[in-house]
């Protein structure tokens, strides 16, 4: 197997590197994911300046749950650098993922007392996700949920995990939409998908009583959406919940290199995750904000709440953004959780860390959405 | 040298490791801190479970201000892990430290336009920090600042140096106290002499106006004075400033071992600051909410403020007293700076993100404090 690894910085040309074979997953990746930051590293600042870190081992954590032991202590995600090479590569990974994730859906289902039902919006597929009791004062919200997945995994009804989260514990109405993706559609087709849900959606309940949210590539999404409808003049949500955003895809970010190896879901930069992106990026400059958006500008922007964790690998995105949205002057919060790597708020419906989560957003869209 | 490291766990026995002679500073300090870390993880999880992380070089983030690029590339403390084994080897190198802040404190105040007068209040030594400009919203406000240096460094006027940035930044009145420390007095005496204060301060302002604040051993003493002021039915503050606080002396917190070596100012856990912790604590109970606040019941505390860095060795420290509060109902908000080691916020008055970090918590205080 031929790993091809691009770093695209801040006005450089990308550098590829061509690593030889190796085993794949295991310990051998490590030396690739090092080989990968210290050139990184090397075009960035004097070596004399870097910090030199001994190899350790990192025990899991007591100070969070049993549930979220379990998480942390699970192995490194298998596929965190197999690499496809074909299209169809890419499919049939995307669809290992897909099968797995539909799987688990009944039950996450059945445990929240969610439905999911498809629907078209103007030609967009989505789904209807409705909790079986909508407090009264959610009874005119609705949420529009854009899902994660590196902008290439979980298409379809995969893709709705997070918003039967969302509508389990928030106890509200959401849209989560199956925007197109690469390979097939590289952007702006998935941002054009979720704008079109967006218009359609802001006839449907009053945009005052909306919010728009989502995780990883999901929370790139939802703060691109709200720079686009900025942009066209659009009505604005009334708050939005970007989760652990791929807000900067130029490989910018400490935690890059901090929680790298350490973040068991996405491992390192420049892996299988940021190969997804590029193809939806697909050659464009990655310091255009509508797909890295922290190097938006987020005056005018909604109230918005980010979560990340500790061990995250874009703990640095999530946080950046955070800074950039209070220098702005917009109301933003900022939850991070102990131990997390990416995302694993919504990974495990038992654990209290994810009811926390949720309900923390939850509450935060109560404070902010009309009624 | 002899290094000698205690960790004491939950309802655990210490440990005492022996450690051989060795350079430090020096690499061989890595292979120190590893072994502690690694004894500290087999008494707690299976190895299994524990992350391998091999050894890797941290750049220096692009991604923050030249200013604090310039902190984050500085070498690790040249005392991290240099512990004296008597009260007067304790007190020289205090006294070293004393040194260093009372040179830097005149143009500190001069580029701040702040004043400080050394005052006593019902027996206790303190000192008035005073803004050269106090806008009117601040006239009948007062904040009270507790100083950190690992409950052992700072006396005197040394320890002003965080109380005379918030008053620049800030444009608040502050009375800064210079609590009894150990080796000479352990807990409870700096603890008693920060309620004294506050006690006595409650009477020079309407507490409703008025906030506690510091950070380190100065974010703990200013959690345990909430607590103990609950405790004794004290009338409590109406906002506290919590940095990067020293929540938990028993070693427990994922970023103990996530940040060690990567944090250039405290660097690892069981070093010289929680050497000087431990001179505090004096073989008392840990797990003592009023040695480590965060076991501690914060329901009915003020709104807080919390701040920290990505690269912080109390990261968790600080985002889990942040969960706590917000567990508790408490208005509690998180500020994490990118690429930030321990309280490196109040170290360059002239980095952007010194002023970014006074002027969120002023603004903080500014909503919650009356006039």
């Amino acid at each position: 197997m031929k790993i091809r690894s691009e770093f695209t910085r801040r006005g450089s040309s990308p550098v590829h590197l061509s690593l030889r074979p190796w085993r794949v997953p295991g310990l051998a990746c490590f030396a690739a994911a090092i080989a990968l930051m210290a050139s990184h590293a090397v075009a960035q600042t004097p070596a004399a300046a870097a910090r030199e870190l001994p190899a350790k081992t990192v025990p899991v954590p007591d100070t969070v749950s049993p549930q979220m032991q379990k998480q942390i202590a699970a192995p490194l995600t298998s596929t965190w650098n197999v690499i496809p090479t074909t299209a169809e590569g890419w499919k049939e990974q995307v669809n290992a993922g897909y099968q797995a994730a539909m799987k688990a859906l009944p039950a996450l289902r059945e445990t929240l007392g969610v439905k999911v039902e498809p629907m078209t919006i103007d030609g967009v597929k989505a789904y209807r996700v409705t909790p079986a009791a909508i407090p009264r004062e959610n009874r005119n919200r609705l949420l529009v949920h854009v899902h994660g997945g590196c902008f290439v995994s979980f298409p379809g009804e995969s893709g709705t995990v997070e918003a039967v989260y969302m509508a389990g514990f928030g106890g509200f109405k959401v849209i989560s939409v199956d925007y197109r993706m690469p390979p097939d559609h590289p952007y702006p087709a998935g941002l054009d998908d979720a704008m079109t849900v967006w218009k359609a959606a802001t006839k449907m309940a009053p945009p005052k009583n909306m919010a728009i949210f989502g995780s990883s590539a999901g929370g790139n999404l939802t703060l691109a959406m709200v720079l686009r409808a900025k942009q066209e003049k659009l009505p604005l949500p009334a708050a939005i919940a970007p989760g652990t955003p791929m807000s900067d895809l130029t490989g910018a970010g400490d935690s890059f290199h901090t929680n790298a190896m350490l973040d068991n879901v996405l491992v390192a930069y420049g892996a299988n995750c940021d190969k997804r992106a590029a193809l939806y990026t697909n050659g464009r400059d990655l310091r255009d904000p509508m797909l890295s958006p922290v190097y938006g500008d987020m005056r005018g922007f909604p109230p918005a709440i980010l979560t990340t964790g500790t061990r995250d690998l874009l703990l640095s995105n999530t946080v950046r953004v955070h800074r950039k949205l209070r220098e702005a002057g917009v109301e933003a919060v900022l939850q991070v959780f102990e131990g997390q790597s990416h995302a694993q708020y919504y990974r495990d419906v038992g654990a209290p860390e994810t009811k926390e989560a949720f309900t923390e957003i939850a509450r935060f869209f109560d404070k902010h959405l009309g009624k």
